[in-house]
């Protein structure tokens, strides 16, 4: 099958969003085993919808549209779909109802909006006509409706713009509706890997990617990670991991431990909380160039309040003196970004707190504050855990925040890695 | 002038990077007045191309491509334009001299890569060709150099598909070639506002909204914030400022203190950096159910070492209580979560760190944790300065990340307000 994207919305094309909705949509049409080789955007209007209706006609299977299904008059994409297909407009009772629910909801009953001014204008109401004989699909986080229309051997979908509103759309009605047209699957596995640089990582797998068929491998770069994605195309399911598990194997053994995760979905913060809850063990931040982003991140993971207790984020000196109890001497001698002060900060913070782990940041995220001995990028990391003190010196490129990033990224590594060093 | 983008790239109809690209330069053409009303995405396919350059000629006066320039037999974007134009492909010694020594830098000299690997591929020259007539562009991030095709009244432009190197050649160099076909200006200012939800800030100046013409007004809801963009289009800067001033003075009537800033690139985290600097305050975080998410915010600001010297994540009741004297029979009877913990923790960080600006949080993000009396989404903050004691209790709505972001926002919010109060 081939698929076209249309999306429809002059804020495209001004730029004031980014189009995410093609990218999602163009994901979820590549699993679906479907051909993409157009995707076109517009404003809301008239002339250019139809022509670009008349092209992706010709060339393409399935339509899908986005945006344009709004309440306002510049919302013209179901009129000018309708104009398309030559079909007429009719009233649907049924998202009138809807609509009334909704609008009640977030207008009519709203303490926040002056009385004055809460009432339904007649526009919604444009968001109940429905394409004559097409299927009306329900939006359960706003007032447009989407439609399906089948039209001969084409299939025409139109979905409101906001991702809000068209992704759980799709996810609900239009995956399990587009589930019929597809005649192969498409199953693919994830090898994540950190510690590593993208050409160091690449190449230790050359010969793996050069020669690739069917499974593919595909390498994305990710701030401090480098990540593959083995796809395999096949009949079913299982045909497709029997495809892809040996070059899964293959990846682990000359990967080794800088694989942190082979699944889709898991974060590096989300193995290390893992591996903290398995092992039982409590841990304790101390951060003073990341500033918290570190622990951000960590208590983001579900289930981390179970294993993380306390941070101190000892920005200045006198705090890294106050509360990790770090030595006068050596922020005078070694600086406050060095092996010594990150050692003593992470022995400091499992003083302070009772905890079993701690994990200590300091560095020099610049602008500013850089020298020829220690540069903007010099960051010093270490990890305390069973009495034995991991510490590791690296140098990032980059801005403020891109140093940072990294920082996060290679101590909730290092928190990794000394755990599996220690129990192993 | 007509402006038209072509996106190139199978990554992008695969869904695996995101077309930041049009977003960009939609953003950049309008604010140069140019109109757009086409953006087509193709992958590397010699007859979609020459298909969508055909169309593209016909309807637009600057075509705009990306991608497809990289030394690999797939990039045939130079090649397939050429044809279209009929010209031909030459070498062009200076680009030559600039691709041998980047690669020199980064794969000859590299260390990272195992010596037998460090080679230059014949392919890496085919970079170095260019299009007859046209003019090359230096890329500084990469190998592909752009180029300017002026072909009769129409300027096709090509340009690398990475943003990193397509960003900085269009600043550098295409802008300001772009400037010759400009013949009117766009000037635009923000008003940028938190504190009140997005459809009351719509309320309170639906009037204007209602009324627009030139300038124009366009509300953007950002988590937790609301910004207007106020354009005006004007034969010169003056013309345009003297248009917005009347809506920008109205607006700040109508908003009055919700305003925290009207400068296009401050963030909320910028405003209260500067407003701590200026009233030479310095800063203590005290986070629970953020677990380091504002501070890491704060730090990111440049200058932020001279006022906030440090953050205690407090995540565990028995940290509370330790850093922060939180009594334990406030958590008992109030709980954790609650007005009297949040001021308790305000103050106990004062006391803990002798700054003059605390700042504290407590809330339930979720997905557990939530009962009927204190539902998922509630959250107090308290600001402490100059021995008073604000506090504000928010219910938020969404995701854990989504409840964490608006609660850093809010915290930053009543940074602001209290200093303001304080020091009106």
């Amino acid at each position: 099958m081939i698929v076209e994207l249309i999306s429809i919305g002059t804020e495209l094309l001004l730029g004031n969003i980014i189009n995410t909705n093609s990218n999602y949509l163009s994901q979820k049409c590549a699993q679906l085993g479907f051909s993409m080789y157009h995707q076109v955007t517009i404003g809301d209007n008239e002339a250019r919808l139809l022509d670009a209706m008349s092209a992706a006609i010709k060339r393409s299977d399935i339509i899908i549209l986005t945006g344009g299904l709004g309440p306002t008059s510049d919302d013209i994409t179901k009129e000018t779909i309708a104009k398309a297909l030559q079909r007429r407009i009719i009233m649907d009772e049924h998202s009138q109802k809807r609509i009334q629910s909704y609008l009640d909801r977030i207008i009519t009953d709203n303490d926040m909006i002056p009385k004055e001014l809460r009432k339904i204008t007649e526009n919604n109401w444009k968001q109940a006509f429905k394409i004559e004989n097409s299927i009306v699909i329900d939006n359960k986080y706003g007032t447009a409706p989407g439609s399906i229309i089948e039209d001969g051997d084409k299939t025409i979908i139109l979905l409101p713009g906001p991702p809000s509103e068209m992704i759980p759309m799709f996810e609900h009605s239009i995956l399990p509706y587009l589930k019929k047209f597809q005649d192969k699957v498409f199953v693919s596995r994830m090898i994540k890997i950190c510690g590593i640089g993208e050409s160091t990582a690449e190449t230790l797998v050359i010969d793996l990617i050069e020669n690739q068929g069917n499974p593919t491998i595909a390498p994305y770069a990710k701030c401090g990670e480098v990540h593959f994605r083995i796809t395999a195309e096949a009949n079913n399911d299982e045909e497709g991991i029997a495809l892809i598990n040996p070059i899964i194997n293959e990846m682990k053994s000359r990967f080794g431990n800088n694989i942190y995760s082979t699944r889709e979905n898991e974060a590096l913060e989300e193995v290390v909380v893992r591996l903290l809850i398995d092992k039982k063990l409590t841990l304790v931040t101390a951060e003073s160039c990341t500033g918290g982003l570190l622990s951000g991140r960590i208590v983001n993971v579900v289930g981390a309040s179970d294993v993380f207790m306390e941070g101190l984020i000892t920005y200045s000196n006198h705090a890294k003196m106050k509360y990790l109890n770090v030595k006068p001497m050596t922020l005078k001698r070694d600086g406050a970004v060095s092996k010594e002060t990150a050692k003593e900060m992470a022995i400091g913070a499992i003083e302070a707190s009772g905890c079993d782990v701690s994990i200590a940041i300091t560095g020099i995220a610049g602008p500013g504050g850089g020298t020829v001995e220690k540069p903007v990028g010099l960051v010093y990391i270490s990890c305390y855990i069973n009495a034995k003190t991991f510490v590791v010196e690296r140098y990032f490129k980059g801005s403020r925040e891109k140093i940072r990033e990294q920082s996060v990224v290679a101590a909730l590594d290092l928190i990794r890695r000394s755990i599996l060093e220690v129990y192993s």
